[in-house]
């Protein structure tokens, strides 16, 4: 069996998965604002965390958690407020947070995670959750994943989720996820919260090593706006009711679909924050081969894609392809003028680091496309990298100029 | 004598220099978009340009006749077509573009340097430069150096010239310069074009000395958008008009006068260059201190000034400043939350990593004031650095959305 997609896919496409999105009033006005994803019964786990050297409480909590134990039960996420900034209180707030998932389902609290996303620097209001969380723990259901991929939105226009089945081992397996955007998008990892869930059969080790490898082809290859957020976090949660022996080797032939699956699934849900990015009017590829090696052929296409004035010139509708070059010419990637090649989808502009004698108008239509691919060859060597963003446009101005307000 | 202003002081405020701005018909509609600066006599000089990897040809033309003698009589600046990625036809154009001045000022080419600025990726309009260069030659005035400033104008919304007067080795001194901005601006060097004369005497060696450590305190410390131009190019005349021996040390006492004038005519021309970044509606100075290292703070400093999320914030007025943490904690610096405090103005926001009881009245009202400056105290060391920088706004987007258009 070939990888299937599920139609309408969601972490609950996964057997023994429930999951809930209620309003716990949060968010002003009010909206649903605390999703609870649960096994049935531990599940194996991995996560990848922010960066940033300001990290929030719930990351903080979570990394603990997963070090001392990698089996984790629930996840619970609220969305109005990130629990960064917020210092000794805001990791007791955490824990208390896991604490009431723990209370609500019968499990222990080493066996909740939790997520928060928002305004920094704001107290979780722990009254809400103190209400809302039994709320929360009585509504999971088998099919509750739309709604749990709803509630953790912020600044997104629509829930991110998807599923897909393959065959793993000779036993059929599903992998489902979600994810939120969809400002402060940045590699490593993007502003974003993320659950997938498997019923696969892995031990700790192999889920960190296959939701690495998926990380760095997926949610590490999307950007928005260049700012890595105090709370990107994904979890990764296995509970093997696929039923076989747990795949102890990521990199034994049976884990390959599997990581497939992964993969695909994590590529779906990034790109589907970029599509989404704040205010985005165009979902945007960017394309760098022929560097000198992977890591120069990344910088170049993330300094494209972070460029505010390859951006504003896509949202315009303007083929300005200097800006392009330009950013290529700052990422710091070995360059030899002489050899670049451009193109603006199938358009070729520059060969030779000189524009060809191109049609102004066919540039500009291909920008007229809610996609477009920017490629460029450096012409030095075997590197390639892809990245995707959205562009800047003035709605995304309007919507961070007063995100609090 | 302490360091004077010269009220509406230009380049041509400096004895022995002369300067014209006329229309040659690059820019659509017309407009000024020619200048030249000459002296009477050659100069000795020095330059800093872009670190882009796509050099455009004058950077390419100018560093080459450096190398060769720093000595010059006269630099030719256009605006509407910025000759980059334009090949060898490029470098030919202004290699043609120095020999048209100095046919009409009667000087050798290798003492003319030249400069442009405008759209990437399209060759000058030689015909009309070889109309329009032999005008400005015969424009040329004492007090033409005003007009220069506007002809170098692209997306700029006034021109930006000063001037000093001090006292070197007891000789009366005039530094005086202009510069444009204002996209594309980031440090090493921001996207500008700079002329700076006097009518100090010094050896080329020298004035590359205290140029760099100019530029190291102005221009590097100043950006709008993180986009780093390729044709980012200063240049420093110095005529040695008021009479004295050559500074042949940049470190001598009597250097310094010299030097701290330079600066000062830096830092004017860098912070005009933020005060007018595209769309600016805020003049912002980010100050970090506390670093670990001054390395540090740089970095701390810019990440915080490039925040497109910082940068909306302050134009919509909410003084969300999570998102300056958000951005320390991205730029890869030394961190610990525990010890980070932060100001926007005087008022106190975080402390201890923790947010303080302010009024958020308060807060706000600090980003109603046209200039704002926002603090980060790390805690952690002595490490300092400012960087200067605007917001980012609905006009940026406008400009930037139809540059070519």
């Amino acid at each position: 069996m070939a990888l299937e997609w599920l139609a309408g896919g969601t972490v609950t496409s996964v057997p023994g998965f429930l999951a809930s999105g209620v309003a716990c009033g949060i968010k002003r006005p009010a909206a649903p604002d605390l999703a609870l994803v649960a096994a049935e019964r531990p599940c194996a786990a991995a996560g990848v965390f922010t960066t940033n050297r300001f990290p929030a409480a719930p990351v903080l909590y979570d990394r603990a958690a997963l070090a001392a134990s990698p089996y984790v039960q629930a996840v619970a996420i609220n969305a109005g407020c990130a629990n960064a900034c917020t210092g000794d209180e805001g990791l007791a707030d955490a824990r208390e947070m896991a604490g009431l998932v723990a209370s609500g389902l019968g499990c222990p609290p080493e066996a909740v995670l939790v997520m928060s996303t928002g305004v920094i620097g704001v107290r979780l209001p722990m009254e809400r959750l103190r209400v809302g969380i039994p709320q929360a723990a009585q509504a999971l259901s088998a099919d509750g994943g739309a709604a749990a991929a709803r509630a953790i939105m912020t600044t997104d226009t629509r829930p991110k989720a998807c599923a897909v089945r393959t065959v793993v081992g000779g036993r059929v397996v599903t992998v489902g996820g979600m994810a939120k955007g969809s400002g402060m998008i940045h590699p490593n990892m993007a502003t974003m919260l993320a659950v997938i869930a498997t019923d696969a059969a892995a031990t700790p080790p192999v889920l960190d090593a296959l939701l690495r490898r998926a990380v760095g082809r997926s949610f590490n290859a999307v950007t928005v706006d260049g700012d890595t957020s105090t709370n990107d976090t994904l979890l990764l949660l296995a509970n093997g009711a696929a039923g076989r022996a747990e795949l102890s080797d990521p990199d034994a032939p049976e884990a390959q679909a599997l990581a497939e699956a992964l993969e695909v699934v994590a590529v779906h849900l990034a790109q589907a924050i970029a599509r989404d990015g704040e205010g985005a009017s165009h979902f945007v590829t960017v394309r760098v081969r022929g560097a000198a090696g992977e890591a120069d052929a990344r910088r170049a296409a993330k300094a494209v894609a972070n460029s505010p004035l390859v951006k504003t010139a896509i949202y315009g509708g303007d083929p300005n392809w200097g800006r392009v070059l330009c950013a290529v010419g700052y990422s710091g990637c070995a360059v030899d003028p002489a050899r670049a090649a451009l193109w603006f989808g199938e358009l070729a502009l520059v060969a030779g680091g000189r524009p060809l004698d191109y049609d102004e108008k066919q540039a500009a239509a291909v920008l007229q496309q809610p996609e477009v691919t920017i490629t460029v060859d450096l012409g030095l060597g075997a590197g390639e990298a892809t990245v995707w963003t959205c562009d800047l446009t003035h709605r995304y101005v309007d919507i961070n100029a007063h995100y609090r307000t």
